[in-house]
């Protein structure tokens, strides 16, 4: 990772690091809005191995303001912050840096974008029974915000991998009071759990460009009364979101949490509000292009 | 992990190391295969948190002669080895560590072990399409010397995490000509998948104990002239097994792969062909209880 001399300070620097981040849309993104707000902020992208040593450099670096941390190195990423909440070290992952006064500061904005994104859409998850498919990162990440902080009549957690499952459900019930199931992932119990969610939050990578074609819920699971939320943003309507509207569910796209999670990543790297609707039309004009 | 004192050299040491540990059936099984031999070796349990400090403790006493290596060490072990076959490391996770003149050797043996258990069945692979479901590390250790060894018609693998099987795709298709396809893991794709494979090889979760009634593959999809092995070895016929054996397939257990693993590691500890039969019985005894 080298920073370019010919940034200067006081110009403040953020980044995204990944391996892949080539085509990571977040330069795109937070740039237009350092743009739109006239501030003197440059958004870079770098490909990173060696995730200590970006750290590192990131320390040394007294304008480097920021971090977006993409795969595959949220979880090492954790290891080298001097403050993080007590819910991210639950989730075991990061996926934001803030370079304070000296300190590494991490957070994870997947789990309030997609909370903002459900409430946003008017859903109202009191009392709601919700189905998560998958367990993983994604899964982690939403599934603590949404039992830590809000009153579900239950969560229902769908996988093939029995260890991601049972870890999550184990790490789940230590916080909160909330009824929860883990299953295997099978056309019995997705067919099962489908009767009984008022809300499904698909949390795996089925579906995603350049497999559009996939969907993990056959079609007639779907009930008009359903939500269904897909984190998945690469197409914009995933064959899962159009199979459920053409039912009559109410469909949440993944963009709208992506929009989110930048727009507070945004307001940790400047202090100020995003511009939203820029950051909106960023996204939307990459992913429909 | 204490090595109790009134073991005294020359008696050699071999122990499992994991977390949790307790039910782990190696030391029934290798105790028995010692006694039978006649041979001076004792085989312990430790529940490991810190791997490295277990390594150290192996290459600091000399009689100790090796580990079972098991879940969620396998991949961090790999790291303190001095010698690793190029397989292993492109599997990128060992099971066993081969302690001799002062250097740690690590080994995988759950892909031979499964190869072996297909070929003990009669089951040549030559020419033929198999289908692989799941892509972690099960599915890693088995699909490096599938491909790298024999020569397939074509390997199908479907799992519902798309990094898991690009990365496992990618990483294969570098040592090998055979043509190698990865798709996410839905009702289309598992129905469509299994009208060309000759032999499935389930390789997730699903259906382990307790969650015993569930299955990845729906029993209309099987027909007679298939192979379906399960590695899945609790319960011993799972509910994989059972519906593909009611549809007149050849059917192999996990319990062959863990019989075939166990003796390749008392080859590796003692240098002496295993007492095979010895250990099947401690096992099915085990199993069957």
């Amino acid at each position: 990772m080298e920073i370019p001399q010919s940034i200067a300070p006081p110009t403040r620097i953020c980044a995204v690091i990944g391996n892949p981040v080539a085509h990571s849309l977040s330069p795109a993104i937070h740039n237009a809005a350092f743009e739109a707000l006239g501030l003197d902020y440059v958004y870079l992208a770098f490909k990173v191995e060696n995730v200590k040593e970006a750290m590192e450099k990131v320390r040394a670096t007294e304008n480097f303001r920021g971090l977006s941390v993409t795969i595959p190195h949220k979880i090492e990423a954790l290891k080298y912050m001097d403050e993080i909440a007590e819910v991210d070290r639950a989730i075991g992952s990061i996926n934001t840096v803030i370079h304070e006064q000296n300190k590494l500061i991490g957070r994870g904005t997947d789990g309030p974008s997609a909370l903002k994104a459900l409430a946003d859409a008017g859903v109202d998850l009191e009392n709601k029974t919700v189905l998560m498919l998958g367990a993983g990162g994604a899964a982690r990440a939403i599934a603590f915000p949404l039992t830590g902080t809000l009153k579900l009549r239950q969560l229902s957690m769908l996988d093939i991998n029995e260890t991601l499952l049972q870890q999550l459900r184990g790490d789940l019930q230590r916080g909160t009071s909330t009824p929860i199931t883990a299953e295997p992932l099978t056309g019995p119990s997705l067919a099962k759990a489908m009767v009984a969610a008022d809300v499904v939050i698909h949390c795996t990578s089925v579906g995603m460009h350049p497999r559009e074609d996939a969907s993990l819920v056959p079609p007639e699971l779907f009930r008009p009364e359903q939500v269904v939320f897909d984190i998945v943003y690469t197409p914009l309507e995933t064959r899962l979101l159009a199979e459920a509207r053409r039912r009559g569910c109410t469909v949440i796209r993944g963009s709208e949490m992506f929009i989110n999670q930048a727009a507070l990543q945004f307001k940790y790297f400047t202090g100020l509000d995003a511009p939203v609707e820029i950051m909106r039309r960023v996204v939307m004009e990459q992913l429909q292009s």
